[in-house]
């Protein structure tokens, strides 16, 4: 810390000004100053973009029988609350989503969009806890203070939806 | 036509019978019969998600100041009635799309969703014209009869909501 503060400070202004335009900042304290470490993070591809269906199978069949995609088998996920069903399409998905249970986190959504819609679009991230940081340093609000285990096994963070257009943004580790 | 309609009818039931299956069929008369010809289209990668936002210069500026995204430059659509920025992710994008002249087509459902929202998810077809024909025939709604040409300058077919459970889907000549 103390060594590499010391080269941040011997840094020239322009290499200074440069680092301040990163992403990703973490701030440290030394002996009374507070000073930025620049540090960096970024987004990768979509990994999928999430639609809730008030009917599984009908869906499920849309995008196989009709539109000709290849899709996953149903899978439960009784901890997310949901049923879900992977479209492949290129090397991004189309995630179906169904409730499941009795507290689903997308009932509501469904109760609001009875014949379903788009819920949320999932970008991937190198490094899901430096983002979480500067997310929040930059008055982004996250859905989930800590990063939680989502339907790929990852660590996943949800943001505001008022933060990001009127938009849920899910970021999951790459 | 003559020598496909023979080789046609010369192949066994079984063989009919998985051509019938195929996702795309288009119908000639010969000799006061009606048969079908079977052809085929598919799927290829979601080309973009389209966002509807309330303010396009605050929106480019979270892809690409907040979450570090590559934007493009504003493209004004007049033909099309909006303006639009695209975020590269992957080898697909996020489109996002304002309202521009007094018709814009994006401009209802801005007025409903005051903080913007998703509003279509555009996957790429191989053949345009065969997808429309067959979907017609699965009873899919098009929301424009006629393929047009869309932001990109290619193809492009609305398929009705209601037939996509809930989600506006465009599809476009890859």
């Amino acid at each position: 810390m103390i060594s590499t503060l010391r080269t941040t400070l011997q840094r020239p202004m322009h290499v200074l000004s440069r680092i301040s335009n990163l992403r990703e900042t973490k701030s440290f304290h030394c002996s009374g100053t507070l000073l930025k470490e620049s540090k960096v993070w970024s987004l990768g591809k979509i990994n999928h973009i999430a639609l809730v269906t008030p009917n599984l199978d009908k869906s499920t069949a849309l995008y196989r029988d009709v539109l000709g995609g290849k899709v996953s088998n149903k899978q439960p996920l009784p901890e997310h609350g949901v049923t879900t069903v992977f479209v492949e399409l290129g090397d991004t998905k189309i995630e179906l989503l169904h409730p499941l249970g009795e507290k689903s986190p997308i009932q509501s959504f469904l109760d609001k969009n009875k014949s379903g819609g788009m819920h949320h679009i999932c970008i991937e991230v190198d490094d899901i806890y430096k983002a979480m940081e500067d997310l929040k340093d930059k008055n982004i609000r996250l859905l989930n203070q800590e990063a939680k285990i989502g339907a790929h096994g990852k660590p996943v963070v949800f943001l505001h939806p008022k933060d990001c257009d009127g938009v849920l943004v899910e970021l999951e580790q790459a």
